[in-house]
């Protein structure tokens, strides 16, 4: 017999994207958000939800394009600051010591020392409660060439990316290799 | 000097979810997407996009409901063979030996040997370009007793829930703990 939970924001695994934009003046933020996912294979799209009191909702709504920036394990400590302030007030690139870097492709600042980014510009906005969605057209990825395999794919497991998970609200790394996508379930 | 990627749908973590539908008939059908999340907190909301072409996605435009099942490592070649054929022309819950159980709260079934399943109720639907994405309100969290913890919530170590890396095509499983969030960026 299964256990109601209620209604939950759950599912596993839930991302940790760090969301780059310029604010009316230029000034880079970042902030954390888990609410999203890639929603579009054509055009390549990814979406995510963020309130409308916070500060980078009006910049996405200003600039009309974004960054989603993957942290590493070891950037962990850095992603959580950038959900626990405010960029109106702060500047939390300078207090967590880290560095903006103007995307080639779009109005957005890049982290420069997490992993990857997602260079995004804004296609779409769906009003859902909370909740803005942002749907991003990807136009371009950046990746740490450190980060890539022989073939010049990204590595997960170099990249070493984090997954949060709601309710319970902690932090895990990902674990080993369990088998082949659109393949190991061929011969069930 | 970072590396350009390209435009691509690549995000770590990206789930796996396992979407339960019923088509006109009452059959039961499942099939396995990967692009989507949470996406609103109030109302909690989850959003999956599908392309038009799947069985699936006609289900879930009659039927206005749908569940997201969560695989475990140990239901790995049950989901990817979930995303191998087309529910159209076959029983997949047959095929897998799994079995359909009706939502107590909405007209789909989940299934009843994965951990825990979200029940949907349609919100919205986004045309976007090669899929649609339904943005469904959870109605209820339905979970195997033996996934919760002390407390009674879901706990991501007896879940084992599964991750899909784009591009290279592969499953993983989750690591261990690596912090609390909102917590261990407070003394950056």
């Amino acid at each position: 017999m299964r256990k109601s939970l209620g209604a939950k924001t759950l599912i596993y695994p839930t991302p940790v994207f760090v969301v780059g934009t310029y604010d009316k003046a230029g000034k880079p933020n970042v902030m954390t958000a888990s609410w999203g996912g890639i929603c579009c294979s054509s055009p390549p799209c990814v979406a995510v939800s963020i309130r409308k009191a916070a500060y980078s909702h009006g910049n996405i709504v200003e600039r009309k394009a974004f960054t989603i920036n993957i942290p590493a394990e070891a950037n962990i400590r850095e992603a959580d600051f950038f959900g626990l302030v405010s960029g109106k007030d702060r500047d939390k690139f300078t207090e967590a010591g880290l560095t903006p870097v103007k995307s080639d492709m779009v109005d957005a600042p890049y982290v420069k020392e997490f992993p990857f980014a997602l260079e995004c510009k804004l296609l779409k906005t769906v009003e859902i409660g909370s909740h803005t969605q942002f749907i991003g057209e990807v136009i371009d990825i950046k990746a740490e060439p450190s980060m890539l395999d022989a073939n010049g794919n990204l590595d997960i497991e170099k990249v070493m990316p984090v997954i949060f998970t709601p309710v319970s609200r902690n932090y895990y790394g990902i674990g080993r290799s369990v088998g082949k996508a659109f393949s190991i379930g061929k011969n069930i």
